[in-house]
């Protein structure tokens, strides 16, 4: 899967965030030297339907946080982020930062201190909407605390000259 | 701290690794599109002196596995990495294998499926001898496993133009 970004057309910035383990905020802002902003586009909490109880290995109704955020410097997208994560598995206050403030997740992972481990499932080429006809470079990650999903993530990445920082 | 990286002379893969919290290993593998030979250059087990006990935490005298590794790609050292580990803190296993070969620590984490947090302490500028008069960005951080310190970590990046990938 790592083939996806090892194309030498994919500029070097973009591929590290692509390719990263840690948070993509954090190696953001290192890169631009500037502030990432997380614009939140939607947020809800959904009950779980049986593909994204499969996913997220819960049960079917449980309650889950969606949201899609952009992460943006000086107005410019660089990030499109999709994220589920079931109510139950947040510690307590959690679940408040995620669904109220435009809070990066890699800070509030931070800031409650939790221990974790990023699993990679999925690097690949699609499209999206939001970047026309841009080809996206979207990975599907998950967050693992305490031996569950805390959080699934899918990142989309437009591939183009913005990335040449 | 964090001024240290965000100068314009730093190139930007260079920020990047010094930056991140996830594994440089696997980013300097991402931006180089080659693999990363770790190269141990000492390990031993050793007695922890007053300094290193406060600094992990520990007991005078308890054990500690100290490795000063190089990270090279393609014969080119990018990263002078020197760690402590308190033996009565790794799952088992893992002291094998931090011990025996040449494996990245990141990698070794992942093996383990080691739910963590890096915590970064330090950055700041200084010079190294196995880098002579080159400026070298050093950083100082935390894997944190079960609330105590698994592994104090510096590493070490020479600041020129090898980091121009």
């Amino acid at each position: 899967m790592w083939n996806a970004i090892k194309g030498k057309d994919i500029p070097a910035s973009l591929r590290i965030c692509a390719g990263t383990d840690g948070s993509v905020t954090q190696l953001l802002e290192v890169l631009t030297g500037k502030s990432v902003n997380v614009k939140t586009q939607e947020q809800s909490i959904i009950k779980a339907s049986p593909d994204i109880a499969r996913l997220l290995d819960i049960k079917k109704g449980d309650h889950v946080n969606r949201r899609l955020v952009t992460l943006n410097v000086e107005g410019i997208v660089f990030v499109l982020a999709k994220s589920l994560a079931p109510i139950k598995r947040m510690p307590s206050g959690m679940k408040d930062d995620l669904m109220r403030a435009d809070i990066p997740i890699g800070k509030i992972l931070r800031d409650y201190r939790l221990e974790t481990r990023r699993d990679i499932l999925r690097i690949e080429i699609v499209h999206r909407d939001l970047f026309g006809d841009i080809p996206v470079i979207s990975r599907e990650y998950s967050i693992i605390y305490k031996k569950k999903m805390l959080m699934w993530i899918n990142e989309c990445f437009p591939v183009d000259d913005r990335w040449r920082i």
